[in-house]
């Protein structure tokens, strides 16, 4: 992506010089996200264009220099299927970094496929190399998971995973989330996994939430079918009236924001995971909405390691029931990547895988 | 106040028998809160006028039949000085006490001087006596604290015990405080208590924010005087750059909420406890404000026995230092009530009394 | 039970007449629990024998006076297969249940089969009728769950709904759980729907261990076949030496506390809720297994009308997959009582259960 | 000190070549606290003898090689007053950095004074100047708050700010505090700062009592003129039977650990930060102490950067109140540390200073 809205081209690196600690992935799978979308409408400050795109992407240990140990412990070996987690530098200094607890705010943090320039080397996964800079976090890929269930997770699941951190849901919750995109449909899948009650997800269109059956939600509200009025009357006949314990956004819709905490009950939670960049105001009533109800609105922003490898954990117990896999609906060859990015942009799959080799 | 908007009147009851553990209080003082101006005002459901308001009170035990037990188990005599808490019933079965642990959105909450209508008892404290029927949640004022300093703390100081609890402060936070009225003023010296560092108010006019800085307010920022962005760069030059910790609304005011936001650092704390009543909608960013931020909100509604108690501890501990007493600006007798709540509603006191004896 | 120690009488007892909002249940199945075994040891305080135990206990509803209302808010009818929640009353007014949020040590709690007598009424279900008091609890068993899927799970089944909120189990955590009694046993099946990742069953003889394997363990550890210093290794084996996320004690046994602290990571969580009794000290060195283990215990008391409806909701979701009628593996006619208390007395079976019609 | 139990030696070291954003400081004052008599008496494993001991130091900064900024973003000048933060370095990486967020319990943490040879430069306090590692977390010393101030403070405010975070405290809660060393003594004042309504210290001798009420207890038991049983009395007297809210151990000693969850009450808390090392195991009742008590038993080890910068937000706001600068009882210089360590051993002084300039 040599600049914003400019066509991607494909180019030629050499094979680079690898330092102690150092390796190199032969790329199986990477994708296209909402995040690649933005990068190349030029929305993100700070990209140092050209970049190579592709923050999450799994592959196969080309080389490395000297010895490489995955997160938990165990040696890496070339031939392994490797993944990494794209959040590759906090710098563990800064206030975000300690006193806050909040690394994902690290403004020191750097992303694969985002924040580093292809002048600086491989830093992304559109493309057949990717190079694995000393200390970047590293996990087998389990036997059991497929490179499509990985990348059909992506970078959703781990933004889910951390959602659900931030919902704490409890046996039995009755859980609402809106939103069926890549994020939302992981939502789905893990609040079932959590051990929820009642899972219902909103969204369009049909297909969307048929995957989201499939993905665990028990009931299915569709936005194009159903008013915000329909949608809260149908909830409260659920639930006995009673509503959601949690409610998670994961649709980036102001609208979203609007409905969300009317869905909850009263002492209940609402997650906003969805709005990972400004889609515009939300109109809120803080004596109905948030004040009245007691209700506790969390945001979350952005991933850490532990998200990363509680994600491979979830594929590895799960991956072969939940269908992680049909969420990455339509793969693109290197040369096809100027149609999907205009198919991400127009939302008509859920994620665009990119097979580069 | 035999009705919405009509004239409060003197009326006489006569002296109620006593049931077993029931008992009755000579009134010292009692107040005119901003929940007294909304039910004559006829802006709550359900209230069955007509009734005698004030719902915080102190007297002195005039009788009773049977023991009287305080909520830490010590004796009350006849000619003690004795506060209550002012819910004198949750149902203790329903979704919201038991399964939610939001017992302050029990269906069946009464609460004296609001739910409870004069034709069944001298259920408030805008009256020379108050029934204490059997099982209200009782304590001793201690002997430190003068009735002028717990009335003048009023609800409000309860209101800011449980809004504190929810903004989990730690040692050295930076809090700020959106408003300086009696519920404003109390989480101003309640931040302090709790251990925060700077601790800013945000209200008007100048003696009210003199008055916060009396309560512990390190800077005030006066709205009168200041745009909100230029109360952001004033906060922000005084942390450099981090924002506060803690945000806490007390003000009522959408615009407020719209602002509260901003001033909290990434992964900060907002309480929005000042609207107890439908004020008007806020805009909000969920992008900017909420999810980026990783920013968690927290409503607060109500409170409970425990609020009571913690409340009574800090006038114990604090009262000589921190100047309550001066919140209760006015005092009022029986026949000027009509005068109390027109004042109280032009909020030119940061709370009117009531003595009735 | 007309004294400790002293033989289970059948006695026949007059049909009680209902106050408003009583009624009255035949009896489907009961239980004999650990507790009723000390019951009969009279090792609990201020029991007022003649007492009929029995705490948890299903049946159909016979009749009633007025409309009986369940927790989630549904009308009961006669002929409904209904359940309680055993907890009937606690004050709602003391410290614990106000203040300290603690209702479980309340100390005016009343529970069904230990706190009534039998001169009071039909309070416990080892009887063909139990008595509902107006206010207790109820729930209508869901049409999937048989009452044999209940009274398996029976009482350890809301014990282990409490302690695996005690636990907050993340996506993925490695769980150990010591003990494969009745509680042990629905430990582990609930942590596995929490959504954990490794489940461990520390237990004896082999048949509950291929029990809790039914139930969702990964891994068994057999008490008898293996020392604590064995079962360290293979843990440490089984998570790259991360050790445990989350350690659960439901054994009763003083050394299985003082192996717990062990099996657990560096900041993990250790929840005690195996100790309803008495069963002698454990030496734990504070400095290794507590202090420079950053780690934190949890004990776990009682159960609330929230791990009841809980419960229910996991029976419903979960009963046809995971066996909680195995659990059950023994039933008790009403005149075989004195036998069933010394099976349960010596271990046997993991639950008695009591069928007096 | 070249060898644990060797005598400590005075040697000369070559003044360092600063790297890229390092810096020396010149020592005002340094410390001698317990874990510096565990490495003399060489109790710690893997330490890189000859070391520098003394981890918490300040000084003033005698010159830089490029810009040092302090942890909240101001630039440094030679001739400020600096402290900065003893763990130098934290690998980041790890399951204990980022999984469990556990960064106290890193494999790979580096602390002045413990883990650097005295070969690899001056790391450590007991000297005339102290090596600035680049990164290393810097603050400058508010102006209000003297040298004494805050090595008096020292170490054991730092575990102390840590502590009262594990602690919870609420307002108005009752805390009790074992032991009047330097941790404990800290831990006194903090408690009154974050709200606490009682608070008791449990110590010996009466020097120490004295000091502690100074800090701010509001009672003290006397370790040596009462038994544990008169303690538990008393305190139960002061609480009108309640007990302690939170109990915080910081004697390290196994006998506290058996007393500390007697005086908690129901549902309380009780943190242990006092065993930094073996002492011994105690005797804890399972079923009496943790489950019935549903106590929550937290273990507290070690502290982060923003421990280290909240202690000087507290030092700067309370130290004209706070006697901190008592506790560091008695100053000896370089030659006399062979003095310090024999009396830091036999626990005469709550802190022995070290001055070596």
């Amino acid at each position: 992506m040599p600049a914003p809205l400019a066509p991607i081209e494909v180019r030629e690196f050499a094979v680079p010089d690898l330092p102690e600690g150092g390796g190199l992935l032969r790329t199986a799978y990477s994708e296209v996200c909402g995040t690649d979308v933005h990068l190349w409408h030029g929305r993100l400050a700070g990209v140092p264009y050209p970049i190579i795109p592709g923050h999450v992407t799994a592959g196969i240990l080309d080389r490395s220099r000297g010895p490489l140990n995955t997160i938990d412990g165990s040696r890496l070996k070339e031939g392994d299927r490797v993944v990494f987690f794209d959040v590759h530098r906090t710098c563990g200094r800064c206030m975000a970094c300690t006193v806050n607890r909040t690394p994902t705010r690290c403004a020191s943090r750097r992303v694969y496929g985002i924040t580093d320039s292809a002048d600086d080397g491989l830093f992304g996964g559109w493309s057949q190399a990717v190079y694995l800079e000393p200390g970047v976090t590293l996990a087998k890929l389990p036997d059991s998971v497929t490179f499509e269930d990985y990348i059909g997770g992506g970078c959703g699941l781990l933004t889910a995973v951390h959602g659900i951190e931030r919902a704490g849901i409890q046996l039995g919750d009755t859980v609402v989330v809106q939103g069926t995109g890549a994020v939302g449909l992981s939502l789905v899948a893990l609040a079932r996994i959590a051990g929820a009650g009642t899972v219902v997800a909103i969204g369009a269109p049909a297909g969307r939430l048929a995957l989201a059956t499939r993905m665990g939600a028990d009931e299915t509200f569709d936005l194009a079918a159903t008013t915000a009025d329909e949608r809260l009357e149908r909830l409260s006949a659920l639930t006995g009236g009673q509503l959601a314990d949690v409610v998670i956004e994961a649709s980036g819709s102001p609208k979203a924001v609007e409905e969300g905490p009317h869905l909850a009950r009263n002492g209940g939670r609402y997650v906003i995971v969805g709005h990972y960049t400004n889609a515009g105001d939300s109109r809120l009533n803080a004596h109905e909405q948030i004040n009245r109800k007691h209700l506790e609105i969390r945001g979350c922003w952005g991933s850490e390691a532990g998200h990363f490898l509680r994600a491979l954990r979830m594929l590895e117990r799960h991956a072969r029931r939940v269908p992680w896999r049909e969420i990455g609906a339509k793969t693109y060859a290197l040369d096809e990547l100027n149609v999907a990015i205009r198919e991400a942009e127009a939302l008509t799959v859920p994620k665009a895988l990119v097979k580069p080799n």
